[in-house]
């Protein structure tokens, strides 16, 4: 495929997941109050990169994208959309700002930000769960789903987060909960898609190969917006990191030695992919070009 | 069954149930704080109701009880612990004593609670998903437990709760929310029992009216250990209803009146337990007979 290709699929199914997501909310919450709630924070303008990362490498195994396979790429936004806002409390990282807007808690007071992220979490996986697809690829996927984002992964990621702020804690520790924090999610919504596109060993290995370096790469990624990119352009608060005493990789590698590591792992997942069409999957290290190209916007 | 075996069920499954919960915390928790703060909550003294009433069923449909199924059955138990480490929440009901205990937060501090009760919500789940049974049961049970806790359900239960403290809200309101957070679990405990223990269409409506029927009388018991258990006697604080507010089965009805119900669904229950042995599921009943019994506490 060409990268022509992956700009049409990215338009085609981010409307797609987006108009699901609208519809899902309104068929699926009864409560029109908490339906309100819930519809804030996941209609939020987002990249919509994780249930994408799922839809795409189905395209990439060559299995067509039914309405089901969309059920479950909500699940997987909804689930992320429980964990931003769960991560923004005032508990948490006390954000006010979110995808431009106000934070969830903010809007509608911390309990029923809580509220929501509880049941966007059990609802995303219950998206999976009636997905009308086989039983034993539904099982299987929903396990590598919650293993995730359980207290071995997301969970564990953010637990270890706001126990290591303002305190020294060495490289691994960093590391690790980065990797649980972001890449979890994302090799996750990789391994869905394997799952149900009936990926063969080598396929799914390659696959998750490229899947742990984007993961990787986003975080490096997240961590250059937060010092390249005003708020504005984020959509949330910027240079919070350094302020909250947190460590990441710019924090310890500095801006440019954080753009050149981006810049190998990009090269890594182009090969990772050469067995592959890998237009569309490829095409997802694009949203990394802004922070590599930016001059950093302080001196 | 005789009673006498009901409480041979109790005895052994409350053990078997308790080992199974330290062992797990201990084999699928990799960070040891994180395993300190879950197992703190998880195996504080509880009743056990909701995993027990699974097995139960599984005993009234004549099937022999697994490993597996204490694993569905540990799950469930550790999604109810979530639901009071959440409920406890200052920005919740702001309670400093859950079983006896200072609640979560109290002990560990509003983010960790916050992060234990996301991470038992999501390892409950797992749980179900990685026992070694039939995947389309698995699957079924899923459904059936995510619908029950999800926004339709025990969090959209306790959004109406949060949203109705100390407004006047309808006597509807009040009995949808109360079976919302406190039914729906009962509920699907029972009804998972019937997927596993493969009951026939007219068994699972036997069941699972037994269950509704049980998840009511819960809430009046519940209701009325508020008012006649002294706070050590119930491990929590009592007559906290009135006094934030709170419209329960006891504030509309009275003593007498909620007594005189809970005697009636105990009746019933007996009926819908007619064509089974019945001995184990019925004998849970026997719960209801100290508020049946104790005078009240204060004149």
């Amino acid at each position: 495929m060409t990268s022509r290709s992956f700009s049409e699929f990215i338009v085609e199914y981010s409307l797609t997941i987006d108009d699901f997501l609208k519809q899902a909310l309104v068929a699926r919450v009864t409560d029109e109050n908490l339906r309100t709630v819930l519809t804030y924070s996941v209609l939020a303008p987002g990249k919509r990169l994780r249930p994408l990362l799922f839809l795409a490498t189905l395209v990439e195994l060559g299995c067509e994208i039914t309405n089901e396979h969309v059920k479950v790429a909500g699940g997987i936004e909804i689930i992320h959309t429980y964990s931003l806002i769960h991560d923004d409390l005032p508990a948490m990282d006390n954000d006010d700002y979110r995808r431009g807007q106000l934070t969830s808690h903010k809007k509608f007071g911390e309990a029923n930000a809580i509220l929501a992220g509880d049941a966007l979490l059990t609802m995303g996986i219950n998206w999976l769960l009636v997905a009308d697809l086989n039983s034993a690829e539904v099982v299987q996927s929903a396990r590598v789903l919650t293993d995730a984002i359980g207290p071995n992964g997301m969970v564990g990621g953010q637990f270890i987060d706001i126990r290591s702020t303002n305190s020294d804690v060495d490289e691994e520790t960093i590391e690790q909960l980065e990797y649980k924090k972001t890449a979890e999610l994302i090799i996750a919504a990789v391994k869905m898609g394997t799952i149900f596109g009936q990926a063969n060993e080598q396929q799914a290995q390659q696959l998750v190969k490229f899947a742990t370096d984007f993961g990787q790469a986003f975080q490096i990624y997240d961590d250059l917006v937060d010092v390249t990119e005003t708020a504005t352009e984020a959509g949330k608060a910027t240079e919070k990191d350094a302020a909250a005493g947190k460590n990441n990789y710019v924090t310890r590698f500095g801006i440019a030695g954080a753009r050149k590591d981006l810049n190998q792992l990009v090269e890594q997942m182009r090969q990772d992919l050469s067995d592959f069409d890998g237009g569309v999957l490829l095409g997802f290290t694009n949203i990394f070009k802004k922070v590599l190209e930016n001059d950093q916007k302080k001196s």
